[in-house]
Order: structure tokens, then sequence, then C-alpha cells
């Protein structure tokens, strides 16, 4: 390790680092665990909103997880005008920082560690709430995250076959092949309900919106399933999501900001656990096989600063990066 | 300008860059004028807290300067324990971002930032609330804030003798060698009275703390003098408080949350105005040559984003940093 030197991870640099979609799962379920057992500071996240409208928005993620040695923040922008332009509806860096002296040892891209580790979240919030034989998997939506939570529950799941909804068809397209890499068998529908009734496991993954276009309907999800709203209540009628037995989040204080003062998940369930309890068994995951069971996780910053050293770490070890004096 | 890159500045980097105290005067009253019209963006600044003791910090302080094109933030850390192992206290980034696509453009270190603008909102408020023939002025504690506030004063008022009270000797010479710098005349007094009692502008600038040392007793303080409180209230015994006939703030919101959540400026004065309204003109700042006036600055976001860009076009100009790949 150099004093007097940060050290800059570029995109490329952070995903040329090699970290495994297994090592950020088993990084973030550690994190989550650390929640549970009340040892993580991760104060609200404050933002800007530069432009007109109110729609971009760049978040301050500071979190600090003593157990992993990780301090830090992320800073993330989010601008939805950007894909008119070209450019990546998400982008950021992460400072990574030495909790023992503040001084900042790293900075690195946050766009790849923001799909993977919200991937990585569902796949946790499913080792709790799926039933482990879970074999089918229905992916709605099939950008950035549609990949990322594919691929993170393929890991912790005997997946054999997909099925991927979207109405754009290059995303629908591009997951099939991403699917097939996996070793899945997939199908392409153009009936979202084919996404969703047989499946174990259901995604969505679209964009969040605050009036929820509520496209699946009651009746559709089979007993048993487990869902990961990654796009929060947008994907939902609100009798659909009545059929939920558990009803779950990775941060019920973040929830209920967003309901209160955002206007999402209005008339959703009540909130039966936060992630961290399930790990640490403080609530029971699921009970039966018959169970519906959900998680509408946020994304917290503990789920990036679970995931940075490693990222760090790694890089050191392959000498990925650019040192820089402080 | 170059896309897809990011420009990388050191701490020298920074410094180097060659922006003046009178630039960094400017900029920060250019931004307490925003502000005193609303149109700054800058929502509460969440920390974490590594270590023992509570007593470090790093803080995420977020700000949008509509009017400047200024969208970022500022992730420093402040480590008490620093100064043992030979580290600074204050150290850490600042990331700028481009507000029209909130795609990053540079990250820079901050201390320099942080220390020269902290002096340039003292001088600000002395604008309003100093006699504009002020020629002596008063340094208690002289570390670096002592040395920024005395250089931003001598910008803006006509200064010729500065009294430097430091229990540690060396901060006290440290200061008197950089005041000859500037062509004052320096007396270094053992007395902490002696650079109170008969001078037109007093510097505080010692550790804040939660309980006043309380130095400074009534009748020290002359008529007329205006006194910035850059450590806070720590300097003061409250019946010396109580002679300010007008007492001020960088940011009302933020000096009520001190108060009420941090324990500091207790049975301190009603505040009478915010920096950005004196600047505005909403508020009158000095009304006679008798009034004590007193300004607590906090230190604002606003404060460093109203710097940042100048410090990154001034790099970009004559080619100083290093350009890293996004």
């Amino acid at each position: 390790m150099k004093t007097n030197q940060l050290l800059y991870l570029s995109q490329d640099d952070v995903a040329n680092v090699g970290l495994t979609m297994a090592e950020i799962v088993d990084a973030v379920e550690r994190g989550f665990a650390e929640m549970g057992h009340g040892r993580v500071e991760m104060p609200p996240k404050p933002g800007i909103h530069p432009g007109e409208g109110g729609d971009n928005f760049i978040h301050a993620m500071p979190a600090y997880i003593p157990a992993m040695q990780s301090a830090g923040v992320k800073w993330v922008s989010g601008y939805p005008g950007n894909h008119a332009k070209g450019l990546p509806y998400i982008t950021g860096l992460l400072i990574l920082n030495d909790p023992d002296t503040g001084i900042p040892k790293a900075v690195m891209d946050c766009a790849w560690i923001t799909a993977m580790r919200t991937g990585a979240a569902s796949a946790v919030s499913a080792r709790y709430l799926a039933r482990p034989a879970s074999s089918t998997i229905g992916i709605l939506a099939c950008g950035v995250q549609g990949h990322t939570n594919l691929e993170a529950m393929n890991v912790l799941f005997p997946l054999e076959k997909v099925f991927a909804f979207d109405p754009n068809k290059d995303n629908a397209s591009d997951l099939a092949d991403f699917a097939r890499q996996l070793g899945l068998n997939v199908e392409i529908v153009d009936d979202p309900k084919k996404a969703v009734a047989g499946c174990d496991i259901v995604v969505t993954s679209g964009p969040i919106l605050k009036v929820p276009h509520a496209t699946i309907q009651a009746g559709w999800v089979d007993p048993g399933t487990f869902v990961s709203l990654v796009d929060f209540d947008s994907f939902f009628s609100r009798e659909a999501l009545g059929e939920a037995a558990k009803w779950t989040t990775d941060h019920i204080g973040q929830y209920n900001y967003y309901k209160d003062a955002g206007g999402y998940f209005q008339d959703c369930p009540e909130i039966y656990a936060e992630l961290g309890e399930l790990v640490t068994g403080g609530k029971t995951g699921r009970e039966n096989a018959d169970e519906i069971t959900m998680a509408a996780n946020l994304g917290l910053a503990m789920d990036d600063m679970a995931v940075a050293p490693l990222i760090f770490q790694r890089a050191v070890e392959k000498s990925i990066g650019t040192w820089l004096p402080l």
C-alpha cells in the first residue's frame, strides 16, 4: 500500500478487477448481517437536483461498516435525459477512505458497482424468501438491472429457464443472449403475464414511476413465488401486491421516507421485515412452499461500501488503476 | 475540454492553480448573494464517524449553484488524532459535476479550498459588519484558519497592525512571518486581551469545543469592533457575547441544527441575519461606528462550490492536473 497516494479506478478498471457476482452477493449479505446487528452507520442520503423539472438527481450516499473496515461515500447521479444524448442514465464516483485516518485511499467509478450490488441485494433477499429449488425466473424489463438481477439469482438458485419481457425488443434480445451465456434456456415473451405466472422468481426492473403502471394484476403471481421489485411498486396493481404474505425492504427508514416524502409505495402492504433482520434470523424468512414473498429493496450506501473494499484490494493485488498524489 | 475524462487535481495542483484570495472572496460573496436570493440548493450535510469516541467525522457537503453552473460535493474528514500521527486534521476530496449531464468532470483535494473559503466567508461578513477603515486586527489562535482569515481581511480592509495570540508559540511565530509577508506590522501577545481590546477586527480561530473555554470576557471587545468567530462560540463568555448588537451566521438552519443537536451556541444572542441577507441588502449591516457586530459562520457547501469551478477553469487554462478516463 502506498502512502500519500490515492488509487483511481475508471469504469473499465473496476470491471477488469474481475470481482465475481458470487463474491459480491457474499459481501452484500455480510453487510446486511452487520446492518441487522445495528453495526452500520448510514445517514440519510441528501441530494441536489440540477436542471429543470426536478427529475435529475445527484445523491451523496455515505456509509461506515466497521467490521469491513469500510468508510466512504458514493456520489451518484441519475439524469433521465442522458439517454437521448447517448450518455448513461447513472454515472458517478465512489470515494473510499481509510477509517483510521479519514484520508481518501481510492476514487472509483460507481456505475458497475451500483448495477452489480443491486442485483446482489435482490439475491440476498431471495436466499431468505424464495424456494431453494427455484428454477424458473421472469424478468420484466431487461435493461442493466434485468441483467445483474438474473446473474445474481443464478449464483444462488438452480435456474434453468428465463422468461424475458421488455417492450424494447433490443433489450429483451440482449438479455436472452446474456441468459444463454449463463447456460440458461430463455424465452422472449410479448405478454407480461407469461413472465410472471409459472415463475418461481420474478424480477421487475423497469423505470421507477411515482404513478405505477400497475401492469401485473391479481392472480398472475403463483403461490410460492418470490418477487424482487427493483423498480419499487411501479409494476404492480395494489390488488396483486395484496397477495404478498411477506412484504420486505432493505431499509424501513428509507422506505418510509420514499413513501411519505416521495409519493412512492402508496397503499402497499405493511412491512414484515428489513433484509438485515432476515439475514441475522431476527425475523423468519419463507415459512412454507405457498407463501408469496416480496422484496422492495431501495439500494443502500451500505451495499456499495460492502463491495468497494474488495474492488480496491483486488485492484492493488492486480496492479490495476492509476496511483495519484494526494 | 475533454469528454469522457475527469481532471484530477492534487493538493499541490490546487494550490499551484494560483487563485488569489481576492478572487475567492469575490466568488464566495457572489455565492452568498445567490443564497440570499434563494437560488442555491444545499441539503443538510450527513456524516459518518469512524473510530471510538465520536470525535472523528467525514461529512458529505453537496451544493448546486445554478448561476455559477456549479454542482458537486465535498467529502471532508476531520480526525483530531491525526496531528499526533503527523497527519493533517482536515483531509478530503471535492467532486465537481457537469450540471447538464451529472457526469463528474473533476476530483480535487479539498483542504486548500476549505482553508481559503473559510477565511473568505469571514471577510464577506466583515464587508457588511466591520468599519470600512478597520486597520487593526487581533487573531486568537494562529493555525491554518488564523492565516487565511488574516489574508482575506487584508484583501478588503486597510490593515496595518496585527496582534497575534496563540498558546503555541510556533503558531504565533508562523502567523507573524505571514503577516510581515503581507506587509503588516505584527505583535505577538501573551495576554489574549491584547488581541481583543483596541482591535477593529477580531478573529477567533481556535479549536471548536462543545464547552467553551470562554477566554474573552465582557468589556474586552471595544465598541465598533467586528468579530468573526471561526471556532463558533468557544472563545467567548456569555456576557461578552451579550455585548453584540448584531449576531449573524451564514446559515440559520445549520446554526439551529448545531445548537439543538450538537450542543454548540447555547445561550447565544438571537440571530439578526444570515450572511446572504446582508449581501443582498435584505437586512442592513453595520448602522453606526459603535455597534459590536459578530459573525459565527459555520462553513457551507456553497462556499466550496462557489470556488471549485474557478479552480477547475484555471487548471484547464494552465494545463495543471492529471486527465483520467472515466
